[in-house]
């Protein structure tokens, strides 16, 4: 079982990932793809005179601030447009692809933040009305029906709280969540960069191996913005079960299959530290 | 089994259909919701430099000219902003609702028109880019599994073609298509008019009855534009076994109910014809 996040960032080659995708279920692999969208989100909340606004928690971590339009832009876009273009990439592949979002059947439950602090200009400010939470429970029997009957199911948030709203979660954690739940073997988190990076963007920097042991120093040391959620992505991963975590590039061809053969950061419990 | 189509038009009440769903739902009804979103998305169309374009068919029938990027407009608003809202609404309701296109699973399937006639200032043009066909295959094997787990599904275009493409398909046509593949007693098709008018738009001349003998006539004599697909659709599904069809209004309180206790237009074979 493999579960295989691919980041919404610019530059993603989402045809080169679907055709991955079908060469590994032709082969018999059994997988679930999981996408983001932030990169036409943005695109299309400012097209529409909405732009989008981001903010920096007290720990350091940056995420969408999404107020009401803001989760209609971004549903339009994830579970619209990004959705079912892979579907139907995938369905012109020959495989049966099935669109869900977090809050289809329940799929990715958990609690809503009711209020978030944030950071600006060096004060520290409360927000109440910003539709985010985390995951924390997976509907495993619904993904392994459709798994069982011959689906690949690709999943997208929002997610669901547990009071019913649609919530924006981060993709990469709910991707760790949903391998854990499923017990897959291999979670893989893509995106627009080569891996983790010593000296960002300097591709030529990047960090072939971390141990479980060593996430929190990188993530700290090296890692930037959204490289430090995909640490957090999969520590969680590891804590929950998966054996190995590649974080690697969804820009060329054979995205999928390249991760796989260990190109990218390998984060994983089972190596000698490189960096210690 | 009852299929309830609710349309797209300004001022049907989403709200209100939800709240029908999760009184009937509550009260052990076996459903599947199918819905459209045209007018939504002629908004957002227009607001991303992409106006909505309409053609009519030799035979009268008007119809959303569908490109790639009205596709994709098109996906945004039905499968993501109007479908993911209805979602929610539901889930909010405590009724566990899971959203899929046609494409997902292969859930409607059919041909695509490789070319297609439209009439224009009197003159026929032949328009071959055009991304539309029809639904004539339905995964009852996924829509019966969701529902035997206790889900309720909600459907919107697009469908996929044999040749796996995304295309637009009637929302009214593939509600029937649902229909008669479920073995539903009972279609509800509801939009933003009272039923078939006789003097559209004077709403005081409802057409209670309608005798599946009659539907031709109704459709020539009375109907216009998008009536006349939904009469259609309900000779479609008559001709596939379905019971009864109301043809219903989606703007007040109770939509979904107040068809069920047959307000609207009854269109059935069951009947003393009225307009004979």
């Amino acid at each position: 079982m493999i579960v295989i996040k691919v980041g919404g960032s610019e530059g993603v080659n989402l045809d080169a990932v679907c055709a991955d995708v079908a060469e590994l279920v032709g082969r018999g692999e059994r997988l679930v793809l999981v996408h983001g969208g932030s990169y036409l989100t943005n695109e299309v909340a400012t097209a529409l005179g909405h732009p989008p606004q981001f903010i920096t928690s007290p720990s350091g971590y940056t995420s969408r601030l999404t107020d009401r339009r803001t989760l209609e832009i971004f549903e339009m876009v994830y579970c619209g447009q990004v959705n079912k273009g892979i579907v139907e990439r995938l369905q012109a592949r020959g495989i049966n692809a099935i669109g869900l979002a977090g809050i289809d059947g329940k799929l990715w439950q958990g609690p809503r933040k009711e209020a978030i602090r944030a950071v600006e200009n060096g004060k520290t400010l409360v927000i109440r009305d910003n539709l985010t939470g985390k995951v924390e429970e997976v509907n495993v029997d619904l993904l392994n029906s459709l798994l069982d009957a011959g689906y690949v199911p690709v999943l997208t948030p929002p997610a669901l709280s547990y009071k019913g709203e649609a919530m924006n979660v981060d993709g990469d954690r709910a991707a760790a969540m949903t391998a854990n739940a499923l017990q897959a073997a291999t979670l893989l988190i893509l995106s627009n960069v080569p891996g983790v990076l010593r000296d960002f963007p300097d591709e030529a920097s990047l960090i072939r191996r971390i141990d479980v042991s060593e996430i929190e120093m990188v993530a700290q040391e090296y890692a930037q913005g959204r490289m430090r959620i995909k640490l957090l992505g999969a520590q969680e991963a590891l804590a929950g079960g998966v054996e190995q975590v590649v974080i690697g590039d969804a820009r060329g061809d054979n995205p999928i299959l390249r991760a796989l053969a260990g190109e990218g950061t390998i984060v994983s419990g089972q190596q000698v530290p490189e960096l210690a």
